[in-house]
């Protein structure tokens, strides 16, 4: 049979049963936008023939990784507040209220780069404006599971005093909807089904009860998911208690909301038994391992949530807080923070981050009869390692292996040469082939320059940490 | 005047005075092995005339990362070792013992390979056999401050049951230490002063205390550093209890250890009072985040040294435990797990992890005057760092910037394009230029696989849990 591509001689990661399902000397035939076929180099190549042959000698090759949790609108604000407190208030929104949506669209082209370039293939974006920021996600030609940032608050919020309770306006609800619903009814299994839409509640805290409860009917009628911020962080624990007097995940709880169709992003302030009852009524979890751990020095706990029988995933979040937007970096934080929350280096192991990034991060947001694993008849989302990097070598394969280990814990993102999505080579050799990447960097640095001189006059006024350190000449 | 290299038009990052010393369009001139001037480009070009001008447009200039503590000659066994119990004598032993000299240097050089590619310029190797492993740093022009690993137990240590008291051998301890008086004797300044040596003796619970107090005397009469493991596991403690009723951190005391000489590598076990005693004697702390999170599961107390005046450096420690040796992961995870620690995103900005892989380790491991920061008159050990990578990108730089964030928090290490180390161009455009690093990759492939059949029965037998994750197809 004829096939488009078949990578051979290389080790392949199903990521199928329980582990990682190694092929060593393994190959992977594609065909059209799915996989044809997986198996030993010489059977593939008995059944197969291909219009290109893709050498994986001395490589890895496993799914393109998922990035359950990410905000690409932001990115133009990579490193701008961190090691502060008032993250939000007084680092992040002195520039916010300056961004136009053509700059917050350059921001997450330069956000989606960085996350091919580091082996994402699938990104779970949430976001405001997404029926913009998708072209950018047709222009690159990644996999998308977007969701439009939905609240009913003003943007001028970061303007509020800290503690008080948010104003909601249904009009602004209204119109964030609308985009939510564009992305549901125009884009939904667009571009040959790559790009998917969910719906994006913003949190319990950013939204009337009323908005609430249509995204639960809206849920339905769609068949669809909700990706939600819950029990993020004290602030919004605060509003709620001062709102309905309880806690997030007990009114979500009362409320209906906990079942299969709820992504829950972060659970930073969860107690024990609450993570545990997120978990037992179905719903997921991700985790932002790097954002959390620098926005608010905390270690949320996605063990339990998994020990429980909970489903995880995991995700960058944003680069304002995090800094950077690559699941290295995520799988690399996720388990060594859970293992030092613990005082337990065994709590945690490679091969559990690595399938947090792939195949159960593709159950949590739905996608896991599509990718996740490399398998007859999903799609061709698939990235290809170079292992004789210096960091990366030697391979010991017999009688114990090291490539998982070594994937996690000392693969920096820059290793990952080769990235086809839905059958198509989009980088090779470390080069993008469908977007011009210096082009790319060149456009959000305009814009970085154009927000710096409009924005001044508030970031001087906010009166940061970061100013601070500013004058103290520590940046 | 004229000099050999002028890079100009950089983020020069001088890590001169409290922060970070930076020079906007800044440019560095180079004159043999040593830093002529430093200071605004337009100057520095009206001043000086150079045989080879290098533009730094778009890029951070900055003094090279100093690794304090690395066993580079464990490179070889990277990745075969963690997420386990018993990490040294299950995971690491039925290696370990089947490597050969010649093998350890192969993965030494593959080791020093991965550190320069990632920024590192100087090494504070410590590892058995450096008087061959010193041959690496000789032919491939790194600064190295090296120590022999001096103890008095045998090397099939790893076959005594967990708890039994070590045996002492002397003849062990004259054999080591002979090496490191080698080092001393033959090494030290050697290479125009690239190369210097320090006196390495491996723990207190790993000799007698008669060898313990050579060292002492042989610091005095070398007028020099004792780069020692401290309070480095609860293996150790137990040890020290078990043998002399003491916890290492008073034993030393007692014994008079605690004072300027003393590099404690680790600390992992010191009580809040044991570090603040360490500090308060003017013994330096070289802290290790990526290794012992991953070995551990601990975060040691580095603020607690600092905040008690005590002078801190990072160290990558060795790739079986780490499986990286890369100073921006190490300045990453030291700032984040120290956040997590305190529950507090503001104890430790990025600011202080990037002096503490420049200035403050160069002042640790006593080499302050020649290295750490960019001065007239300071060796010429530079890297540059490209801002225009997606991951960096975009720059802002007023009226804050984040570039210093951006490299603690975003920087993985191949974005460091140009190595110069004592005033020469070791790596450019991120080839080396001193070695082969395909045949430096390649022989250590060999090794590995001719260990793999070696070592295979012991490994076996050693009943694992890594080998329980290989049964269960988790690696």
């Amino acid at each position: 049979m004829k096939v488009d591509h078949i990578i051979s001689n290389a080790y392949v990661l199903t990521m199928e049963g329980n582990g990682v399902g190694m092929i060593e000397n393994g190959a992977v035939a594609i065909k059209g936008n799915l996989i044809e076929a997986v198996g030993q180099t010489d059977e593939i190549l008995k059944d197969f023939k291909a219009e290109r042959y893709i050498d994986g000698k001395g490589k890895a090759v496993l799914p393109g990784l998922i990035d359950a949790h990410i905000h690409t609108g932001m990115a133009i604000f990579r490193g701008v507040a961190q090691d502060m407190n008032n993250w939000m208030q007084k680092g992040l929104w002195p520039f916010m209220k300056h961004l136009t949506v053509e700059e917050s669209v350059k921001g997450s082209m330069l956000n989606i780069v960085e996350g091919i370039k580091a082996g994402t293939t699938t990104f779970g974006d949430y976001d405001s404006n997404m029926p913009k920021i998708i072209e950018n996600y047709v222009k690159i030609g990644a996999r998308a599971r977007v969701a439009e940032l939905v609240n009913e608050i003003p943007d001028d919020i970061g303007d509020l005093p800290v503690g008080e309770l948010y104003p909601f306006f249904p009009e602004i609800g209204e119109r964030k909807l609308k985009n939510n619903l564009e992305l549901l009814d125009r884009w939904h299994e667009a571009e040959n089904g790559r790009i998917t839409a969910i719906l994006g509640p913003h949190g319990p805290d950013m939204m009337s009860l009323e908005l609430l409860n249509e995204f639960k009917h809206l849920a339905e009628k769609y068949d669809t998911k909700l990706h939600m911020h819950v029990a993020q962080g004290d602030r919004e624990i605060d509003q709620m208690v001062k709102r309905y007097g309880k806690r997030s995940i007990a009114f979500l709880d009362d409320h209906g909301f906990l079942n299969g169709r709820l992504l829950a992003v972060h659970l930073t302030e969860a107690t024990d038994s609450e993570t545990r009852l997120v978990a037992s009524k179905g719903s997921s979890m991700i985790y932002c391992a790097g954002s959390i751990g620098i926005i608010d020095g905390l270690v949320p706990p996605l063990l339990t949530f998994i020990e429980s029988g909970g489903q995880g995933a995991l995700g960058s979040d944003q680069a304002p807080g995090n800094n950077c937007n690559n699941m290295f970096n995520e799988m690399k934080f996720a388990a060594i923070l859970t293992k030092v929350k613990k005082s337990n280096p065994t709590v945690f192991p490679a091969t559990l981050a690595l399938r947090l990034a792939t195949i159960e991060a593709a159950k949590v947001i739905g996608l896991e009869h599509q990718i996740g694993s490399l398998t007859k008849g999903k799609k061709a989302d698939i990235i290809m390692i170079n292992l004789q990097e210096a960091n990366l070598s030697p391979v010991f394969s017999t009688p114990i292996r090291n490539i998982v280990p070594n994937l996690v814990y000392s693969a920096r993102g820059h290793e990952v040469e080769m990235s086809i999505i839905d059958g198509k080579i989009i980088m090779e050799d470390r080069i993008l082939q469908t977007v011009d990447e210096s082009q790319v960097i060149r456009e959000a640095q305009q814009v970085a320059d154009a927000i710096s001189v409009r924005a001044k006059d508030d970031i001087l006024s906010a009166e940061s940490d970061i100013l601070d350190m500013m004058r103290n000449n520590y940046l």
